[in-house]
């Protein structure tokens, strides 16, 4: 791939869970919330995590047609009702199991995020790029006040991520050329499917995705196009 | 269909050409900026006219197969390349005509629809549902300041209003009831389309659409859920 000029970029896609949200951070505040109200003792760390977990195994399951493809709603709920007994929480009503379901349309974002993508977007078209569905997304973004451009998610191509046909299907979406868009996110296995499909790609680190000294997944030998330490720094590189 | 109640709904799909956006007008400004420019003379009305009038023919031909299913960026060029020689714009240049196609990602939208919409947006989400292709849509939200929640498009579901799929598929996108989602627009033919695929329906009327005295499409004995005279009162009726 050729040398990497900031100026041929005219759209970026983002990544959601764990590079735009903390996802953890999130359903940690949220189940501590649920704890004081219902009088529950919960290890929301650990169910954070046993629930993300779960995610990556249920989705490889629908990509190799084992389970029917659903959205990531519906993921969601299938390994909760796995995870929640474990955890204290299989009492639960169905109003309040939905309710937690739903968390995920409420994360809240890294603190650099709104400034960043408001500097971004004065210059770029920005667009999520995620496995979240169209619905979660736009749940998400009014809640958080995300100023995307364009919501695009994996749900439009009936694949997820890191199939190619996500990333190329987001180019022919925003009417760019494929080396015009850049992958923004926190995962190098997302990236890395991001340049195999001809975009670029732009590396932020979020070293507590997964809480204080928790799992990152390494860098590698990937060669991204940019590296930045969060959403201000991406914008000041791109000259936003 | 039972009562209306606006409390029912959870999210607005918008038609665009006419209903958000004076087209004409857009195209009229453009092109006088353009003569003035060249030194042309054109009877941008006109021009504005027949192109637009292309639209429904075009789109009708692509939906009974007879020409490939393209973006609407693709059917406008289209027209314009037949339109134009008899409006003496048969010698602009490759990059000239290209310019003129893309006026429709430059459209200007009626002076009610920023107060409406940001109003709206406080208590709904907020969409496009466009025959008009996602890129396009992106850009004149950026052109405009259109504040929408979620930009969707018929291109989504390769079918063009008022295919029920296209309405369908906008409800289950954005993960709600049909009868949770209203459609707006200023063409009743969009209207009934959408009611028949379970929608509800809001009729803004538009009246210099298609310029003073001009083409206004009829109501016919349609029965709409609530009728506006523009957004700022659609707003105000649905407690926004």
């Amino acid at each position: 791939m050729s040398e990497f000029d900031p100026a041929s970029i005219r759209a970026l896609v983002f990544d959601v869970f764990g590079t735009v949200v903390d996802w953890r951070g999130s359903i940690i505040r949220e189940g501590e919330a649920m704890s004081a109200a219902k009088g529950l003792t919960v290890d929301w760390h650990g169910f954070a995590d046993a629930w993300r977990q779960g995610y990556q195994p249920a989705m490889a399951r629908a990509m190799r047609g084992e389970i029917a493809w659903g959205n990531v709603d519906t993921l969601h709920r299938g390994i909760l009702d796995e995870v929640r007994p474990r955890f204290g929480l299989g009492g639960l009503s169905e109003p309040e199991v939905e309710q937690l379901n739903r968390v995920w349309h409420r994360l809240i974002p890294w603190p650099d995020v709104l400034e960043g993508l408001q500097r971004l977007k004065t210059r770029f078209v920005i667009s999520t790029l995620s496995n979240g569905n169209i619905s979660l997304l736009v749940d998400m973004a009014k809640y958080a006040g995300l100023p995307w451009d364009c919501v695009l998610s994996a749900e439009l191509f009936g694949k997820y991520k890191p199939d190619p046909a996500v990333y190329q299907g987001a180019a022919q979406l925003l009417g760019v050329e494929r080396d015009a868009l850049l992958m923004v996110a926190a995962h190098p296995s997302d990236l890395v499917a991001a340049q195999r499909a001809g975009l670029r790609a732009a590396y932020v680190s979020r070293p507590l995705e997964w809480g204080l000294g928790g799992y990152r997944e390494p860098l590698g030998d990937a060669a991204f196009d940019l590296i930045a330490s969060d959403f201000v720094e991406l914008a000041a590189k791109l000259g936003a």
